[in-house]
Formats: structure tokens, C-alpha cells, sequence
């Protein structure tokens, strides 16, 4: 990829966090930076059509091959229309959940197979990779205590088993390329967000000096 | 794959007399067999969906890769819940098109990287092929002809040189893979439906004896 913007994932398990550091990273940055959000699935015209189909036929019998194809055709639709025109004007790209979501959820939380889910990946995004991705690793049972409080009317649909396995694929994956992947520990939001600010300062100060 | 049954594509350009020659095919082995006709894309509730959804946002933007990818999810889908448990059944299963039409089509005729075809051919199938292709081959302006006297009202969308490219990324496709495809060239239709049945007719003998 010959972008010279910056990109930038956040991963997690849900109630890591990692709305709350998007908009504080987001407004430390646009003081001095060109700063792109997105969100998957969503976030074109095409994508959201992709993301109201995947609600439309909720519980149809979509088989979870199909489902993971249909997150991919999202996924190269926001690169081709949002994030690499992005990245080619220099902004720095902010993503709520990239590649590594597919893996931790759809592989190892629900057990589809992980070579098909990296190719899937390498094939939608045409090799484009985060710059960074800022993993917040947090218990599932503290995730839990923290979304009750949020919205204590809200039940999950899977239940801890199912995110404690997403944790783990996650933490694979940042072992598999810690290059990339930064983990940070859920704790008192500041520091959360003075660690997450650091990964940041240190990626743009080796690439833009 | 441990299918048992008998797997055919039908492939050409339009106007080869794919749709004549598959109802030939079907009326001709339905007095023996159980035989399950499939078109793409579409075929189950949620491919049909998807045709919707590729017919919805047309000219809105959408790169050729996302469409490539969102065909892949309905013939996915079309495998799982149709072709692969018909095959497993014992069943003779015909597709008018399947992953031959991708690469002919967006492959050579729209100049979409092969590669990227071919592996999204392998993800979305699961390795799955066609014991037999039949690829009727004709020329473009003779399809042309034909086509003219069913529908002289109906303008073909992409012209004539567009079809010389997928009738080019055929034969490759047949010259690469001759054991798999075999080609028919155009002619009075008694003879086409002769050559074919006896390809198929030789696949079951040699398969089911």
C-alpha cells in the first residue's frame, strides 16, 4: 500500500471501552490532524444497504460462511470509498472494530474456520492492514458489570462462554503480531487513554517525524 | 468433498443457448434421476436477497470487487443450503452459471484481477467444482443474431467487444481445465443437446457404472 496517511483500529470485547477512547483520541488528534471515523458494518451507501440486508435476514438460515462473506463485501466497499482515499490525503483513519474483529468473533467465538477467515480478510482489504491496533482487553465479567450499568435493560445475546472465547482470540492474535497489536488494560479511563494517546504519538512521530 | 452425486455447470455467453440446453438436459435425465436445477445469482431466500440488494444499488458507487464479493455470498449461500445437500443426496445437480461465469465475466470481460477471482471461487465454494462444465461456445455476433430474434426490442447492455473478452476468458478457461470443461461449439440445437448428453451420460457411467 503506498497510502502515507495513518491507520489506526480499535478491537475489543463489547463494554471495553473503546467508544469512549474513539472520541477522546479523536478530539486529542483534530487539534492538529486531518481525523476520518468509521465504523463497521456501515459508513457507505452500499454498506449500510449490506448492513440493513444482515438485519432483514436475521434468523433466515443465513449460513455463517455466507454472513462473514457479506461483512467482507461491507468491508471492501468502506476501503475503496472511505478509508484508502483517506489514508492517500494524509488523514489519520480512526476504525471501530477492523479485520481482527472477524477473527475473534467469527472465528473463535463462533468456531468458523480461521484459515477461511484470513483469507476472507487478506482478499477484502487487498492487503491494507492497520498501522496500529489498540486491543482493550478486558474480563468479559467486568465488561458485563460495567455495560449493566450503562443499560441495565439490555441483555446480551451471548453469554459470557461466548466472550470469554472472543478474549481469547484476541489475545492470540496480538501475540501473533505484537508489531501491530497494542494491548491495553481496562482500568481508570484516563490511563487507559494517556497509554492509548502514547502507541499513537509514538506511530505519528516515526512516520511523519 | 464426499458429494456422491453429479455436479454439471452450464456456461457461455448469453445467447449461447444455455437456458434450451438446460431444459433439455433436465427432461432428458429426470425420467432416471433426481436432478436440481440452480441459477445464480439466487436460488434461496437469502441469495435472492442478495440479488435484490446488487439490483437495489446499482450506480450507486459500488466498486467491482464488492459486487464480486457479494455474488460470492449468495453462491456460498446457494452451496450450503442447496447444491452440497443435493449432491449429498445423490442427486444431478445443473447450474446455469457458476464460478466459471465469475472469472469469464468479471475476470476477463470487466478486468478485474484474476487472483482475486480465484480465490474468491475457492473461499465461497469450499473447494467445490463441477464434475462436468459444458461450455457452449458461439461467437458474439452470432449470440447477437440469436438473441435478436427472440427480443429485438431488448439493447444489450455491453457491446460486442465485451463479449469477444468473455468468450476469450472461456476458451482459457476450457484450455486450462479440459478434463473439467468441454466445450460445444454452437450449431443446430439436435446436435448440441446430442454432444451434451452424451458427455453427461458418460460422466454417470463412469461414476455411478
Amino acid at each position: 500500500m503506498l497510502a502515507k496517511g495513518i491507520f489506526i483500529s480499535l478491537e475489543g470485547i463489547d463494554g471495553s471501552g473503546k467508544s469512549t477512547l474513539h472520541q477522546v483520541i479523536r478530539q486529542s488528534l483534530l487539534t492538529e490532524y486531518k481525523v476520518i471515523s468509521v465504523r463497521e458494518p456501515g459508513g457507505t451507501f452500499i454498506s449500510e444497504k449490506i448492513r440493513e440486508l444482515l438485519l432483514d435476514i436475521k434468523n433466515q438460515g443465513i449460513a455463517p460462511e455466507t454472513e462473514a462473506i457479506l461483512y467482507a463485501a461491507a468491508r471492501a466497499q468502506l476501503i475503496k470509498e472511505i478509508i484508502a482515499p483517506a489514508l492517500g490525503h494524509d488523514n489519520i483513519v480512526i476504525a471501530d472494530r477492523f479485520m481482527d474483529s472477524t477473527i475473534a468473533y467469527q472465528g473463535f467465538g463462533r468456531g468458523l474456520d480461521l484459515k477461511f477467515l484470513h483469507e476472507l480478510n487478506d482478499l477484502c482489504t487487498g492487503g491494507l492492514k492497520p498501522d496500529l491496533t489498540l486491543l482493550l482487553d478486558i474480563t468479559p465479567e467486568e465488561a458485563q458489570k460495567r455495560k449493566a450499568k450503562e443499560r441495565p435493560d439490555r441483555l446480551e445475546k451471548e453469554g459470557i462462554g461466548f466472550q470469554k472465547k472472543v478474549r481469547q482470540g484476541y489475545l492470540r492474535l496480538a501475540a501473533e503480531d505484537a508489531v501491530r497489536i497494542k494491548i491495553i488494560t481496562a482500568r481508570e479511563q484516563e490511563a487507559v487513554q494517556k497509554e492509548a494517546l502514547q502507541y499513537i504519538k509514538g506511530l505519528i512521530a516515526a512516520r511523519w517525524g
